[in-house]
């Protein structure tokens, strides 16, 4: 507790955007979030008061970290499970736990696990790629089952030339798919769920550029569905903050579950003008054991387009926020603090509306401007 | 500039609960409120990464904070106006400027100018005061002429045995007001204008306990002659930033200025959640001359209660939270990470609807949990 403010203390192990955002969420809640960030230079490292630098895979400075937090969570699915394990043997609570975490961070264990509780899944296989090729043929989505992210660690092969030579990798058979959708729940230790409605993620080269909630035209029954999934997951897995279950919706109309992640998400990042209760407070409550807020939209549509590094050189960032702001006032604008290097997010814009295309079109122009100066040859 | 981020650097002078919300705010637009705090414990100080500890009367703390500050501006009107012009000579950029401040600072001077400019206001007079009372008779209301805020200062008189012994006092006529409303608007130095909605405070002991967003029932040539004045006060007095103009509606059909604020101020908090532009990025989108964002309410009614401290004892803020979550899962919180004491600012909550009424009911049950743990013998 904080002998401040009389109220618990949250640690966050990970410096990045979504501590930077949990952080401006807990200070409404008359918190201070603890961060524990790589660098001082890290985007929640250069907002948060309660900032302690060390690595998230350095067992002596998490247990330092942990010291006098409350309950102890993630900004990434990078801590080894059995640090988290040792950790909490020895007194520290974290929230997910290691057992829930163990499948946002191995695919290949996730895959095992969802397939035995009988979730759909893409047909997949960890035996040999070429034997699984021969069953279900070519292409393939070859994918390693630690650490990728962002498009990386995930192949689309077409022949065993394409395969990485990657002693640990998982295929799973192309789905033939309408599109991607994410269904995110928040789940408390006392067993509360909250559920977002279900959103439509757009990807582009495998990142997320653009979020569509609700999901436009998706059918009702299939918008239960996806839900009820993440919540029988979020469930079954013993999944404590927010769970994001990243969906493909398949020409045929089934629903796959691609991938889990188990803290605050790209694909709910819109929540934060979007919806009653932001993502991010949400998995504050849900790891502090409050009650759940309320998940409701706050507009008919709601889009979040992410903001990419561009190329470098040309107008100054604060020029670029001057422009957009002129061209885009509805926009709203969340910058992450990071340097931009091609293809990295390095923020986001959400437009609230009733014209899902109007505001596709303004966050992808408010978007640009963050990007490129709003230069159509950048 | 921030050289890690590329991005202007905000400092605010004095961190109080408009500095905390500020910083919340600057996160989003890719910055780090710097902030000048008189106490480590400060509200906005438990929160942000770059705060300095010092007086906002010293001018070596004042002059080191200001360094490397793109613009200063203020959480309160108590930093001395021949400090401010001394920096200013310096070559920081302090916004508003003292030229606008003094008159958010000194009652007196106030009056004497929007008088002159032919603003509204009730009769006053800074002479004697029984002189005045021959005029216009008792009750008087007296107030200090600097240094009042939360109905400190403010003082109803029936006789001359109820003026306060102060040196420093003007007097001002009982005025028979049917309710009191707040325009709010932010001027950037360019010169660009955005109003919020009018609204209604509703005060007790002198303390806004509740702000309704807009108006209820304010005739709309009232409330178009409420923006126009807080605009033409805003242009008149050169003010950059929030200015938020508190106004009395009489019971005969009249605007009169009340006071001026030139920061973010209590009567626009709503706008957090409210407003499709937050008060606080308003305010730094001013100071730093960004084009302003759109001040359209999110919602067709918006009700904040503030949260005042109750009496000492009873159950913990962290268990209060907790049962207010579960009886209003709507209302959002907002906590100053201060100490509560009988009737301080610890807080406030705001409720978005369609109904007044129900509004209006939830926000203040939601402020009760927080005051008093829900108990009304407490």
């Amino acid at each position: 507790m904080d002998s401040r403010t009389g109220l618990p203390v949250v640690g966050m192990v990970g410096g990045g955007q979504l501590a930077r955002m949990t952080h401006q969420a807990a200070i409404a809640l008359g918190q201070s979030l603890r961060v524990l960030a790589v660098s001082p230079d890290d985007g929640a490292a250069l907002v948060a008061a309660d900032v302690r630098i060390g690595r998230h895979d350095d067992l002596a400075a998490l247990r330092d970290f942990a010291k006098g937090c409350d309950v102890v969570t993630f900004d990434h699915e990078h801590v080894p499970g059995d640090l988290i394990r040792t950790l909490a043997a020895e007194g520290v609570v974290l929230l997910p736990g290691a057992e829930a975490l163990r499948y946002a961070q191995n695919k290949r264990e996730m895959r095992t696990h969802l397939d035995h509780l009988g979730f759909p899944v893409p047909r997949w296989s960890a035996g040999p790629v070429e034997d699984f090729a021969a069953e279900v043929g070519w292409p393939l989505v070859v994918k390693t089952a630690t650490g990728g992210y962002d498009g990386r660690g995930v192949f689309v092969a077409s022949s065993m030339t394409d395969v990485p030579a990657h002693a640990d990798v998982i295929a799973e058979e192309f789905v033939d798919l309408r599109r991607e959708l994410a269904a995110v729940v928040a789940r408390s230790p006392f067993g509360q769920v909250a559920a977002y409605p279900v959103v439509e993620t757009v990807q582009r080269d495998g990142i997320c550029v653009e979020v569509l909630a609700p999901a436009p035209d998706l059918d009702e029954d299939l918008a239960i569905e996806a839900e009820r999934l993440a919540i029988e997951i979020a469930v079954r897995l013993d999944v404590v903050g927010i769970l994001a279950v990243e969906l493909f919706e398949t020409r045929d109309g089934r629903l796959l579950v691609n991938e889990l992640a188990m803290r605050p998400h790209n694909s709910a990042h819109w929540t934060i003008e979007g919806a009653r209760t932001s993502q991010f407070e949400q998995h504050l409550r849900a790891v502090l054991d409050y009650p759940l807020g309320d998940t409701d939209l706050a507009a008919p549509v709601v889009v979040m387009a992410n903001v990419l590094g561009g190329a470098a050189g040309g107008m100054r960032i604060d020029e670029r926020l001057h422009h957009l702001f002129a061209a885009e006032p509805r926009a709203k604008v969340h910058l992450y603090g990071k340097e931009p290097r091609p293809g990295r997010k390095i923020g986001h814009v959400t437009v609230l509306g009733d014209d899902l295309a109007d505001c596709r079109r303004r966050a992808a122009n408010a978007a640009r401007w963050l990007t490129d100066g709003g230069d159509p040859h950048a």
